[in-house]
């Protein structure tokens, strides 16, 4: 514990400074003053995190970590085990659509293999840090031990730090785990206080009664495990799953290295929900890259204040939302960087 | 008159064969139905509108109309009108905002004098395309004849059959036009039947006094020149403006042409309202872009039943919004031609 203690301690608030010296470049732009919302808020929160006026964003990853879940045998999932498997490969082969979008706004798509339950061969753009092959059956005792979830958490954060080292500029989150709403929706319940009922949606598509089943499993997991909703570890550790902690590590990571990091959707914000639990700051380093069609999504985004970037009804995962969302917070760098000031474009400022 | 009637005639509505087709290529694919949300219902209406289900997204352009009014007399405008010029010559230069979204998006500007009040030089990106030097103070008379207005439609309608034959794929509008929220605004007022009070904002950054002012001169222009609401070249000519005209053109020409097109913030929806109210199937052919912090903007959004791409708080115009949002559309297009089948992937199908 004494290593994550260490880097949750190295996360600093992000300094006003930084906003303001944004704010007055932006005002002296040929442009009417705030007229461009929330691309200039992007722009202001990327100088404050990177600690750099003069910013630019070149490299982007998304990282898409794949899990699989023992909570699977219930039956309460519209695909079967071996589909998240098959979808690594999808994702390596570039024709899923998280790499349609990725090359669209031209990042780079990393795929982690951090707990599928199958043997995965080395390929390039797969990072093999399997914790264990899938977690177990949460409704039957606990997803995984503490020592699991805080090695999947370590995989993460060491994984921003690589980032770092290769000059990586912006990161997106992605997932894929068949069955992986499910502690999705676990972690929100316990850690927003919500009833499972509030924060429990249809995940890739199921009907009524599959849904039902759904929601009785959950309520089963947590009461069985009795997740200690002061203690994120515990709630990540018994209802949560290995890509979900793989996720937070990179949001604790990428917050330490001051990379900022852009949250896809439902399963990669219970994430959040997890490393923000861990250390409120960490909000600050984040962007929320839409609002998903899982109504647990948006509790969470509610609990976390964060206003999303798009809304676009996207329910995928992958890292589908997040890819589109830098691209904008890239957009906004742009506007910071090569709108001339009114003295450059000649032109008369406002006269209110 | 027969020259717009004979386009607007041209135009039909969408057909459903080409949603279908496209929703049936969606489904084959390796995501779980609908998940892409609203870039599915994207893709479904490009391949609607060019008739062509492998449909690519190569050349995009952005025509940024520019027209000054004779209104700003009034002194109820931001900034003075020689901005308007100032402004086209600063989108020449490629260092305004359009400038860079467009690029960011990989799109083209094209610049287009319908109605600056002084003389602009032939440039390299600009289209010298001028029918008066602005209009006239809408407040004492019509700001244009009818006329005029025709002709600023048919400029606008021709620009659409030069980027056709150019093999333009997708088009987003923009508008430079210092006082252009007020004709804007009555524009609206009169078409979707609302109060001024209603329709009327601070565009680029009004105080409270000049707000009040701004209404009040809107009403006067409204009450002195009478448009007819039952006809939108009425409306147009006494209380539009050129570059509004160029606009409503240009996505009538696109219409007949079916090339998709983006329309930007609350000038490029009023043109779109003109456009609509004269034929109302162009609907079907129109992307809106972004809601724009204009209230007017939002009432015409909801009169024409058209849910916008982004939400941004953008209030720029110049085509900023336009830009963005073809970006997203371009996405959709991509997921249609580049994500593999459950069949190609070796990835199992749904098993609820």
């Amino acid at each position: 514990m004494k290593r994550l203690r260490e880097q949750l301690d190295a996360i600093v608030p992000l300094k006003k400074t930084y906003f303001d010296e944004a704010r007055k470049r932006l005002d002296k732009m040929a442009i009417p003053k705030g007229s461009l919302g929330r691309l200039e808020e992007f722009a202001q929160r990327i100088v404050a995190i990177t600690g750099k006026l003069n910013t630019e964003i070149k490299q982007k990853t998304v990282v898409v970590f794949a899990g699989d879940h023992g909570v699977v045998e219930e039956g309460v999932s519209a695909f079967p085990q071996e589909v998240t498997k098959q979808m690594v490969y999808n994702f390596l082969k570039g024709g899923a659509g998280i790499n349609v979008l990725a090359r669209h706004v031209g990042a780079r798509v990393l795929v982690v293999d951090i707990g599928v339950a199958s043997d995965l061969e080395p390929e390039e753009g797969l990072l093999l840090r399997k914790v264990a092959k899938g977690t177990r059956n949460m409704s039957k005792g606990p997803a995984m031990s503490r020592e699991e979830a805080l090695n999947a958490l370590l995989m993460g954060i060491n994984i921003a730090y690589d980032l770092k080292a290769k000059g990586v500029d912006i990161i997106g989150t992605g997932d894929m785990g068949i069955g992986n709403t499910k502690p999705s929706s676990a972690i929100t319940a316990v850690l927003t206080k919500r009833e499972i009922e509030e924060v429990t949606g249809r995940g890739t598509g199921i009907n009524d009664k599959m849904l039902n089943n759904k929601v009785k499993v959950i309520k089963d997991s947590i009461k069985l495990n009795q997740p200690d909703s002061s203690d994120p570890i515990d709630v990540l550790a018994k209802v949560g799953g290995f890509e979900i902690a793989g996720i937070a590590g990179l949001i604790i990571g990428a917050a330490v290295n001051r990379i900022p990091l852009v949250v896809d959707g439902f399963i990669s914000t219970a994430a959040a929900l997890v490393a923000v639990s861990l250390k409120k700051v960490i909000n600050e380093y984040i962007f929320a890259a839409h609002k998903s069609q899982e109504k647990g999504h948006r509790i969470i985004l509610e609990w976390l204040g964060q206003e999303p970037i798009l809304d676009l009804s996207l329910r995928l995962g992958e890292g589908t939302g997040a890819a589109l969302g830098m691209g904008m917070i890239e957009a906004g760098v742009k506007i910071l960087s090569e709108v001339s000031t009114f003295d450059d474009a000649g032109v008369k400022e406002s006269i209110s």
